[in-house]
C-alpha cells in the first residue's frame, strides 16, 4: 500500500472543481498530508462548488476563481502541479439534457483544454480524473466491472466518457500521465443539496432532516452502490500516487448494494424524521432509468489497496449530523465566503 | 430486404458531407433512385469535398455550402427533410491529435447541432450517422463485432464515438430515430487522395498510380477489411429505409480481410506500376498502431439484408481505372466547380 503522507508531503497538486463536494474532501485531506494544494473553481451557481467547503482549511490552500475551459489560464495554473486531480464538471444529467452545448464544453471540451496545457506546459504532470458509472448506462450483467459496454444513457454520460477517454490517449500518445476513476454514488458533507438536479442521495437527506417526504419511483427495488466521500478522496489520493493506474480506468464503488427503499427507510429511521411517499414513474425519468446498478472495484483495489472504510450507517450517520448542523449553509445561494466558528 | 427504390421515390433527403468521398457516392445512388437530394458541405480545404465528385448529377441535387457547426444554417436545413445522412466530418486521425479541438468541433459538437436541429425543429427525421471502426481502437479479439469494448486509441475516434452516442441518446430519449454505422476502411472512386492524412488506402493508390514507391510499415501483415463505396452507400440506403436500426450501432465492413502486403502487391501488380518499400514502423504511428483489425457485420446484414457486392480486385479495378482518368483533379486544390465532359 502506498505510503500517502510521504508521498504528498509538499506535493504540488492541483484540484479542479476544488470548492466542491468531492474536491473539496479530497482538499482536507491533501491539507492534512502537508501538500501545496492549489484549488481551481468556478463557482459556477447550482454546479455545488462554494467556499464555506473549505471552512478551517482556507488558510492552508490557495484557492483561484477560474473556469476550466479557459485555455490560457489551465496552461498557466498546472505549470508547476505535479498531481492534478480533475474533478471540475457539470454533474446533472438533467441540465445535460436542457443544454447538451454547456455540458458538451464543461464536461468534454474542458478536459481536452487542462490536458492540452499539461502536454504543452507540464507533460510530466499525473492527471486523475473523476469518472462516473453512468457511462455504463442500462447494464447487461451485475457487478458491472470494467470489460462492461459503455452506453452512455444522457447526453452527461456521452460528454463525461469523451472526456475520460482523452485522458486514456493522452497517457499512451503523449505521455502525460492519466487515469480515470468511474465513481458511483458518492455521499457525505459538503454535497450539494439545493436542488435535486445532480442525484438523489443529497436530494433525500435534505427531505429526511426537514422532516419532508420522499418520493420514490415504482416500488424502490432498483439497487445501487454508495462510496462515503472520504472513501472517493482515498481513492484520488492512491491513483494520484501510483504509477500502476496510468492510461487506466477503474471502477470505484461501494461493497453494500442496497436499495432505494431501504436506503431511505434507513435514513428515515436514522434521522427520526421525514417519510417515503411510493409514486408512479414520471414518464421521461423512466425512459432513461437503468434499473439496478452497482460496481465490481476488484481492478483499482488490486491496483492500489484502495478499499471502502466507511459502511453505509457510519457514513450516512456522519452526512446528517454534517447537515443537521449547516444546512442552512447550503440552501443559501449566497453563502457568505468566510467560514463559521468551528 | 427494403424495396429502396419504393422507399426513396421523391424522398427528401440531406447529406451532410455532400460533396466528399461517400456523400457524393451516396448522393448518386439517392439521384437514381429518385430522391429529393440536398448536399450540404463545407469545403473546407483537404477535407474531401469536391464539387467535381458531383460530376454528372449536378442539375438533379441541390447544393448547399454551409458548416455542420452552425445551429441556425441547420436548424433551417433539417426542417423538410425526411432522412439525415450524417456524414460531415473531420477524418484525419493526425490532423486530430494536432489540434483536437478542431476535431472536437466538428465530429462531436456539431452532432449535437444537428440533432438538435432535429429535435426542435423535425422530430420526425430519421438520422444515419457515420460511425467509425475506430472507435474500438487495438482489438480483443477478431473479428470484431458490436459487443467488443470502445476504446478509442486518437482524439478523432473519440469526438466519432461521442457523436454518435448522441444519436443512441437522442433515439431513446427525444425519439429522433438515429443509428450509427462504423465503417471500417471504405475506399473507391472520389475519395481523397491529395495528401495521406486520412488513411493509407486513397494515397496507396495513387502512388501506384503514379509508379511511385508504397512505403510499408513493418512486415506489412496487419489486416485490414475494406467496403467498396457503393457497398457503403448501399448500407446508409437500407439503414435510412429501415425501422430495426433505430437506436443501434452495427458494424459495416468488408468479408474479405488482407495484409497490407497483400493489398499493395495486387494494387501494383493490378496497375502494372508502383512498388512495395518495406520499412521500420515510426515511432509516433507506432505507438497509436492498432494492429489487425477487421470486422464482423453480421448484426447490420440481419437487420437490414445488407451484403457487399463488389469484392476487393473488382472494386480496387474500378478505383485505379477511375483515378486513371481524373487523378489530376484530385491533385489540383482549385479545381472548378464545373464538371468536365463525361
Amino acid at each position: 500500500m502506498t505510503d500517502l503522507a510521504a508521498f504528498y508531503r509538499g506535493r504540488r497538486v492541483m484540484v479542479t472543481g476544488g470548492l466542491g463536494f468531492i474536491g473539496s474532501n479530497l482538499a482536507r485531506r491533501l491539507v492534512d498530508l502537508g501538500a501545496d494544494v492549489l484549488l481551481v473553481d468556478s463557482l459556477i451557481p447550482d454546479y455545488g462548488g462554494h467556499l464555506f467547503n473549505i471552512a478551517g482549511i482556507e488558510d492552508r490552500v490557495r484557492v483561484n476563481i477560474a473556469d476550466v475551459r479557459q485555455q490560457s489560464t489551465m496552461d498557466y495554473l498546472v505549470r508547476d502541479r505535479e498531481v492534478v486531480f480533475s474533478l471540475a464538471g457539470q454533474v446533472s444529467h438533467i441540465d445535460s439534457m436542457r443544454d447538451p452545448f454547456t455540458d458538451l464544453e464543461i464536461n468534454c471540451r474542458s478536459q481536452l483544454t487542462i490536458l492540452e496545457a499539461c502536454r504543452r506546459f507540464n507533460a510530466r504532470a499525473k492527471v486523475v480524473y473523476a469518472g462516473t458509472r453512468q457511462v455504463y448506462g442500462k447494464p447487461d450483467y451485475l457487478p458491472v466491472d470494467e470489460r462492461h459496454l459503455v452506453r452512455p444513457t444522457d447526453v452527461n454520460g456521452i460528454n463525461k466518457v469523451a472526456g475520460e477517454y482523452y485522458h486514456l490517449v493522452y497517457n499512451n500518445v503523449f505521455g502525460v500521465r492519466g487515469c480515470s476513476l468511474r465513481l458511483t454514488n458518492v455521499y457525505g458533507p459538503r454535497q450539494l443539496v439545493r436542488h435535486n438536479r445532480q442525484g438523489f442521495i443529497g436530494w433525500f437527506i435534505r427531505l429526511v432532516i426537514e422532516d419532508r417526504e420522499v418520493e420514490i419511483f415504482g416500488d424502490g427495488s432498483q439497487m445501487r452502490d454508495f462510496v462515503y466521500v472520504d472513501d472517493a478522496a482515498e481513492a484520488f489520493l492512491l491513483a494520484g500516487a501510483s504509477e500502476a493506474t496510468n492510461g487506466e480506468v477503474f471502477n470505484v464503488g461501494g461493497d453494500e448494494p442496497v436499495s432505494h427503499r431501504d436506503l431511505v427507510a434507513m435514513l428515515v429511521e436514522m434521522a427520526g424524521s421525514g417519510r417515503i411517499r411510493f409514486v408512479e414513474w414520471p414518464a421521461e425519468k423512466k425512459a432513461i432509468d437503468i434499473g439496478s446498478f452497482y460496481s465490481d472495484s476488484s481492478k483499482f483495489r488490486a491496483a492500489t489497496g484502495w478499499q471502502p472504510r466507511v459502511g453505509l450507517r457510519e457514513g450516512f450517520g456522519r452526512t446528517l449530523a454534517y447537515y443537521r448542523e449547516h444546512l442552512a449553509r447550503y440552501l443559501d445561494e449566497t453563502a457568505p465566503a468566510t467560514a463559521p466558528p468551528q
